[in-house]
C-alpha cells in the first residue's frame, strides 16, 4: 500500500557500497560506442555470442581468483533455499567452461564464442579498481593448437585498433605459463609440495606494474605490508631465487651485472625485452625469435621451459606470417596474469603511450586486457581433456584510458527539445506539439515540473537542450511559436559588435506560424549537425 | 598454476541453479535489436540514459516486493566485510530512487531518466519466470501532474508499436491505487490496523492473470494451497467483501446477479470493462470516460475513491487530446501491480492476441510491462516529498511473446566464411587467406580443429556458414581456392532435373585465382543477402 507508516518516517541515507559506481548518460553512451566497435571485430573473427546468467553455483566457478587473502576469496556468495551455495561470477571464463562442458554434444568444435556483461569481485575497493566491472571476451573452446592463441593475439591488436588506438599505443605482449613453470622448477621450487610457493611467486610477479619491483622482491622475500596495514605473506624464495625471478623484468644492460650474482645458474640472457623498450633500430633489434632464441639458453635442460619457449615459437611465427610485427604482438618473460587457471600461453594488452592527469602529472594506463590458455578449466566438468583459449578486455579499465585520450566523449550528448508551458490550461496544446516532433523522431519533451519561464529555461539549459519551444497566451491567438536556438544563444555573449549581435540575437529567436513548428526545428537541429532521427 | 592435482581429479557437474538461463547467438541478437528500438522511443520522449549498479545496500532497496512468502523476501542477500547487508537489485526502480536522492541537488527536475539491465529475484521457479530478467525503465521524478503518468502510457504504447506490435495486440491499462485503497476503506478494510489485510487483497488481485478467479477467491478468503503444497495465507475477507473486490473482474452481464448478492452495498456498474473485452460498437462504447462516470457512483462518498477517479479522469483526457484512444490506453479497474511502493496510477501493457503453442493450444503472454506513481520512494532518503512515476518493460518476457509471434528471431545469423586447413604445413597460408578476408570486413576464420576434411564441413553445415574455402595442393601449385557456396549447396536435393542439378552444382562450387578470393567471397555474400561489412 506504501501508506507512510504512523510517527515520523525514518530517513535512510542514499548512499552506494565502496567499490560500486552509477554511470552518467556520457559514459553509458561511450560504453555502447565501444561495445559495437569490439563486437564487429569480434564477430569478424568469426565468433558468436552466447551469454551466461550472472549467478553461478559457487563450485561451478572454482576459486581461481589471485586474492585468496580476502573474504570468499574475492567472490561475492549466498546460499540458496535448499542450501547450496551460489556465487556471482568474477570473470565470465569460469562460467563459460561450465557452458561448454554442460552443452559439449551440441558445439560445434571448435567452439568460438563471445560475450560481454559485468562481473563482480569481492575486492579491496581503490582509485580504479571497482567491485563491478565490464569484460568483453572471446574464447575457442577445442583447439589445441597455438594457431588458436595467434589468433587471440592478432584479435587483441585488431580491437585495438578498432577503437581508435594507434599503432604503436598499445603491445600485445605473450609468454608462457610453461617457461615460468619451467624456470621455477629449475631453481628448486618444482614438486607438489611447492605448489603454495610457486602461485605465490606467480601472484607476486603480476603485481610488478601495479605495486613496483620493491614490492614484488618484498613478496618474493618473507612478505609485505601494504599502506593500509594488510599483511600479504611471501614465497620466502633465497636471494638466489629471488634474484632469478627478478631478472625477468630486468632492463638491458644489467645482465651482466645480475649475470654475477647468479653465476650459480646457467644464465646467459636473462632480459629477453622489458615493457616499454623501444628497441634501437641501429643496434640489435629485439625480435620475438630473437627474444626466445636468447631464452633458449638460460635454462637449456629444463623440459617444460623449452616446450613453452617451443610454443611462444609457433605463436611468433603465426603473428609474423600474418604480418604482425614485434612493435604490435611482443614475446615478453614478465606477463604472468593474476588467475590460477592459465595452463600455456598468456598474453596482455598493454597501452604504452603516457598522457597527463588533472595536476600535469604523467600516468601511464598499463594492462586493459589479457587471457591465456586453460586447458584444465572444462575439463574439471567432463572425463575428458578439453583445450581452451581466450581473451578478455577489460571495458571499464579502458574506457578509463580512452576517455582520458580524448577517443571516447564522456560528454554527455544533446538533450531533447523542450517545449515550455506558459498556460496550465493549455497543456493539451503543449502536448500535442510535442507529439508531433516526436512522430518526426526528433528528441521533445513538455516541461512536466510546477516552475515558471526562469526555472523553464534553466532545466533547458541543464538538460543541453539545442532549443526550446514557447507559445503564450498572444501567439496562441496568433497560431505562432516562438523557437529559441539555445546553441546559438549561447555564443551571444561572445560577440562585441552591437549590429552583428542584433543580427544574431534575431536569429537566435525566431517566431514561426504553428503549422511550421516540425519543419523549422528540424532545420535548426540539422544546421547544428544534430541528426536525432 | 593449475596443474592437475595428484590422484583422480574430482568430478564437477556442469549445472546451472534453477531459473537461471543461459541465452543463444539467436536470443542475444533479438534483445540487442529490442533494446535497440526501445532505447530510440525513450530518447524521444527526452528521456536520458543513467545507470546504477546491481548491488545495493539492503536497506537502500527497502522490502516492497509481492512475494514476501520467499526467504529474504524474494531478494538475493549477502554480508559485505563491514557486516553490512548487500543486496542484488530486485527492479530498477528502488535504485533510481537512491539515486535520485543521492544526487537531488545537481540533476535537471523533472529528472527523466532511463536504464535496462538485468534484475535479480530469488523466487520460485517456474515455467517462463526466471530469477534473472532483463527490464528497460523510464522514470520522471519531481513531476506531480497527471502529464507524467500519461505521458508513460503514450511512450509504453509508442514502444510497443516500435516493436512491430501492431495497434489492436496491445493494450495499455491504467488504473490508481487511490480507487483500490478507497473501495477497500468503503467495505470496511480502512485503518493502521488493517494495513496488511489490504497488502493481502492487493497481491491476491495481482495475481488474477496468472492464477486465475478461483484462487484469488481463496487468497482473498482462508489462504491457498499451490500444487507444489506451500501454502498462501489468505486475507480472510467476508463473503461480501470478496463479492466487492471480485466485481472488479467481472464481466458484462453479471451486473444484475453480483448486484444481487451484494445489495447492502451501493453499486451501480461494477464491472467498467475487462481483459480483451471488445465493444460491440452497436452498444453503449466502452470509452475511459464512460468507464470512470460509471464508476463515480459506485463509493460517491469515498474521497480517496473519488480523487483517484479525478486522476484517472486527467489522465484520459491527456492520452485522449493526444488522440490515444481508449483500444490504445484504457482505464481498466482490476490493474493493481504487485510492487508495494505505488501510491497513485498504475499501468499494465498487456498483449491482447493469442497465439498457438507447440501443441495448437492457444496461449496468451499477458502482461509485458508496467509501472505507476511511487511519491513515496525517493522521499525515503529525503526530508521533503518527492514525486516520481515510472514506467518498466520486462524485455525477457516481451521477447518471448515477440519471438513466438515471429516478430524477433531465435535463429541463429549465418555464421563465418571458413577457411578449411588441407595441408598442416601450411597454415600460414590459410591463415593469410582469412586475414585478407577480414581486411575486407568479412567475417572468417580457419578451421583450428584436428578434423579432417569430413568433419570440416561438419563444423562448417554447423556453424551456419554461407560458404567454405578450399585449397588443396593441386589448387596451390595453381594459385587457385575452391569456393563451396552451402547456401546453394544446401538446395540442391530439391531439383530433380538432372541438367538443372549439374548446372547448379556448378554454380555451388568454384574454383577460382587466389587473388580473387575477396572479390568471389564478396559477391557470393551479396547474392545471398549476407551483407556482413
Amino acid at each position: 500500500m506504501a501508506k507512510p507508516k504512523s510517527g515520523k518516517p525514518q530517513q535512510l541515507k542514499a548512499r552506494l557500497p565502496r567499490g560500486l559506481a552509477d554511470r552518467s548518460a556520457g559514459e553509458i553512451a561511450a560504453t555502447r560506442h565501444m561495445v559495437e566497435a569490439i563486437r564487429v571485430v569480434f564477430e569478424r573473427y568469426g565468433f558468436e555470442p552466447v551469454e551466461t546468467p550472472a549467478i553461478e553455483y559457487t563450485d561451478a566457478l572454482g576459486k581461481f581468483l589471485p586474492d585468496q587473502d580476502r573474504p570468499n576469496e574475492g567472490v561475492f556468495s549466498f546460499q540458496d533455499d535448499d542450501e547450496q551455495w551460489l556465487s556471482l561470477r568474477y570473470d565470465l571464463t569460469a562460467p563459460l567452461a561450465r557452458y561448454v562442458a554442460e552443452n559439449y554434444q551440441n558445439l560445434a568444435l571448435p567452439y568460438r564464442s563471445y560475450r560481454y556483461g559485468w562481473v563482480f569481485r569481492n575486492e579491496k575497493p581503490g582509485p580504479g579498481r571497482f567491485r563491478q566491472f565490464m569484460q568483453f571476451d572471446a574464447d575457442t573452446v577445442g583447439a589445441a593448437g597455438m594457431a588458436a592463441d595467434a589468433e587471440m593475439c592478432m584479435l587483441a591488436a585488431d580491437t585495438m585498433e578498432a577503437l581508435g588506438i594507434k599503432r604503436g599505443d598499445y603491445v600485445v605482449k605473450v609468454n608462457n605459463r610453461k617457461v615460468l613453470d619451467g624456470m621455477m622448477d629449475a631453481i628448486g621450487l618444482g614438486g607438489d609440495d611447492k605448489a603454495e610457493t610457486r602461485l605465490r611467486v606467480l601472484r607476486a610477479v603480476d603485481k610488478y606494474d601495479r605495486l613496483g619491483g620493491l614490492a614484488v622482491e618484498q613478496l618474493l622475500a618473507d612478505g609485505r605490508t601494504d599502506e593500509s596495514g594488510d599483511r600479504t605473506p611471501g614465497a620466502n624464495l633465497s636471494r638466489d631465487q629471488i634474484g632469478y625471478v627478478m631478472s625477468i623484468f630486468a632492463p638491458p644492460g644489467l645482465n651482466e651485472k645480475m649475470s654475477s650474482n647468479l653465476e650459480t645458474w646457467e644464465i646467459e640472457d636473462s632480459r629477453f625485452t622489458h615493457p616499454g623498450f623501444e628497441p634501437d633500430q641501429n643496434k640489435i633489434p629485439i625480435t620475438n625469435k630473437g627474444t626466445i632464441s636468447a631464452a633458449r639458453n638460460v635454462f637449456p635442460h629444463n623440459a617444460i621451459y623449452q616446450v613453452g619457449l617451443d610454443e611462444l615459437e609457433q605463436i611468433a611465427e603465426f603473428v609474423h606470417s600474418a604480418k604482425y610485427g614485434s612493435r604490435r604482438i611482443c614475446v615478453e618473460p614478465s606477463v604472468v596474469r593474476g588467475l590460477e587457471y592459465y595452463t600455456g600461453p598468456v598474453y596482455e594488452v598493454e597501452l604504452t603511450f603516457e598522457i597527463d592527469d588533472d595536476k600535469g602529472r604523467p600516468i601511464r594506463f598499463g594492462s586493459v586486457g589479457g587471457g591465456g590458455r586453460y586447458d584444465g578449466l572444462v575439463s574439471r566438468f567432463m572425463g575428458q581433456p578439453v583445450p581452451a583459449t581466450g581473451f578478455s578486455i577489460g571495458v571499464s579499465r579502458l574506457q578509463a584510458a580512452l576517455t582520458a585520450l580524448g577517443k571516447v566523449s564522456d560528454k554527455p550528448p544533446y538533450g531533447p527539445v523542450v517545449v515550455t508551458v506558459f498556460d496550465k490550461d493549455h497543456i493539451a496544446d503543449y502536448q500535442r506539439m510535442v507529439s508531433r516532433l516526436r512522430a518526426a523522431g526528433i528528441h521533445a519533451e513538455m516541461y512536466l515540473g510546477s516552475g515558471k519561464f526562469g526555472p523553464q529555461m534553466k532545466y533547458a539549459d541543464k538538460r543541453n537542450s539545442p532549443c526550446v519551444i514557447i507559445q503564450g497566451s498572444n501567439e496562441r491567438d496568433r497560431h505562432e511559436v516562438q523557437i529559441k536556438d539555445l546553441i546559438l544563444g549561447a555564443t551571444l555573449t561572445t560577440i562585441k559588435d552591437r549590429d552583428e549581435y542584433l543580427k544574431r540575437q534575431a536569429e537566435a529567436q525566431i517566431t514561426v506560424h504553428e503549422d511550421r513548428l516540425v519543419e523549422v526545428v528540424r532545420s535548426l537541429l540539422e544546421r547544428h549537425n544534430l541528426g536525432q532521427v
